[in-house]
């Protein structure tokens, strides 16, 4: 384990993107994306991803060059292509394309097709935010759930996330996988060589396991049962079915290498002041967090924690201190430097 | 218990709410809600919620005539007072905005302030699947739901709805609070004698229950733990932050008769035709729901089902059978029926 800075991470990772092909500002984004999930302690989706997508590159998996296509817009929604690119590029151009309509119309929204992972999805809608205004993005994701009642996996870990901004100095943010945890915890986890308790998963054979491995090979159980179900149903139809995308089963691993993901999202976002002045609205958010905050505590609890700010404190933290990467990450990175001939000194 | 078919229980409903100033088209779009939450099966939205209904509107807590008022829209996004109507009829008269905006704009939302209770929440949300569109509906509801971590009712079981058109004869349907399970299904089974599972609440003093009315007392448990928590935060934002509404502890209980219930909605629609027709979107729609139906089956299930199927079929039984009424419903409403001096004949 070694204490890397963010800065230093972000150049490690933006110059091994622009070897592959990204220009200077995509790359930029990729790295935000990867150096900020990890700042917010969501290691999972961090720097850790870096070497995959190198290679999903150099494969030809992910298109490098993809400009996203605006294939039809009406008014407040748009349909469009990701070109095969890089999720964090794709949807960030998108993102902006929903602010812009939603300063005249009030809400927005588009659907993607043929996009590939965007790591954090709370990342892309806290980009609303920072405009003021409330952001949204849901995302298929290669099957990793049955249906409700069987044992095929059809579904994605299907993540939802929203980001609203307060006047805290930083956004109430969620950004929960409709299973009981995401995929990319339990490969973290397993990476770390640590157990998952029971009731994450199950083995190939439908029975209740520990082994962070056996869980990847075999099924993510919904949150709260059949609710997480119908909700992993729904962000797969609105970011799979109605894009044009891949869905369900079709939808491919980040480590398949047999073509691209196929992702599709969906991305929207709400002009508050459209309703409402800002102001007035942090105001009324400043009060029912006020409420939240001074809820009696429950045994074994010393604080009430908003949505992200969990997130937000590890930020803080982790831009003291550098952000920890394991040895066995930190590994694979000079690996992958070594066979793309770029500088590594993170060691 | 007897069965009573629907359109003798709407009729007797249309009464009722006639003769408390209700007109006849919103008369019969409150007893439409009602009788088809009792033929899905949602027995705690239906009929037994008529009295209460008539008690707040001759309390004056619910005003029968309302007219919901645009106080402002931009495009695509609406804010509404609903007057302290119905939350049935302005939630109509809001989704039937949505579906026109939509058809023009792709996709609208609107917040909606000084509302009341609309019931089963789904049902509005298939009012859009009528014309062919994604429909979305979320309320905050009274203080049900402690945040993550203390035990102060501050959030409300902050329901979820969406509905999507398919090829099947029924829309695909989700409606789930982001409590374990919604407040009034807890009343109902109180009201039928019977335990609650162990993890759906609380009593007062923060302990595991199994007695309903101990728990309608004390504390409903997020579901999936903080990110039930996380889910219903993002409800009451959109729903009573930013509506204007009250929101957290202010809104008032159905059951609190010391002024209106302060309820905020949000409704949204999404116009599947701006992106493909809407024959594509089904034959989509159709691929995803063979794979979900071609699961291999986990021990105990005999077949999947679809979100929303499971109440298409109970729908189809009671249309046949009449809706079943418990003994205790029926003297309610026959005493209801008494003070109110209209005729019921449903005993």
């Amino acid at each position: 384990m070694k204490y890397v800075s963010a800065s230093r991470l972000e150049e490690f990772a933006m110059e091994a993107l622009k070897r592959i092909g990204l220009e200077e500002s995509g790359a930029r984004i990729v790295a935000e994306f990867l150096v900020r999930a990890n700042l917010r302690g969501i290691d999972s989706h961090g720097i850790m991803r870096l070497p995959i997508y190198v290679k999903r590159a150099r494969l030809g998996l992910i298109n490098t060059k993809a400009i996203p296509r605006f294939i039809r817009s009406t008014g407040s929604l748009a349909l469009v292509d990701g070109e095969n690119g890089f999720g964090q590029i794709v949807g960030s151009e998108v993102m902006d394309w929903c602010i812009m309509r939603a300063n005249d119309t009030g809400i927005s929204g588009a659907v993607v097709r043929n996009s590939n992972n965007f790591g954090a999805a709370c990342l892309l809608a806290m980009r609303a935010c920072e405009k003021g205004m409330i952001g949204f993005v849901l995302t298929n994701t290669a099957p990793a759930m049955p249906p409700w009642g069987g044992t095929t996996l059809t579904l994605g870990t299907n993540p939802i996330a929203c980001a609203v901004p307060s006047d805290l100095g930083f956004p109430i943010v969620i950004d929960m996988s409709t299973t009981v945890v995401a995929r990319d915890k339990i490969r973290a986890m397993a990476k770390e060589g640590k157990k998952i308790p029971l009731g994450w998963a199950l083995n190939k054979l439908g029975r209740p396991t520990e082994d962070p491995l056996e869980a990847l090979d075999g099924i993510l159980l919904p949150v709260g049962g059949h609710k997480g179900y119908c909700l992993a149903f729904m962000v797969e139809v609105l970011s799979g079915v109605l894009s044009g995308s891949l869905f369900g089963r079709d939808v491919r691993q980040i480590y398949d290498f047999t073509g691209p993901q196929g992702v599709g999202h969906f991305v929207g976002c709400i002009n508050i002041e459209a309703i409402m002045p800002l102001n007035e609205f942090k105001h009324r958010l400043a009060q029912l967090i006020a409420q939240v905050k001074s809820s009696d505590l429950a045994e074994g609890y010393d604080r009430i924690y908003l949505p992200g700010e969990v997130e937000f404190n590890i930020e803080q933290e982790r831009l003291q201190t550098g952000i920890p990467v394991p040895d066995e990450v930190l590994l694979e990175l000079t690996k992958m430097a070594a066979s793309e001939k770029i500088s590594c000194d993170l060691l």
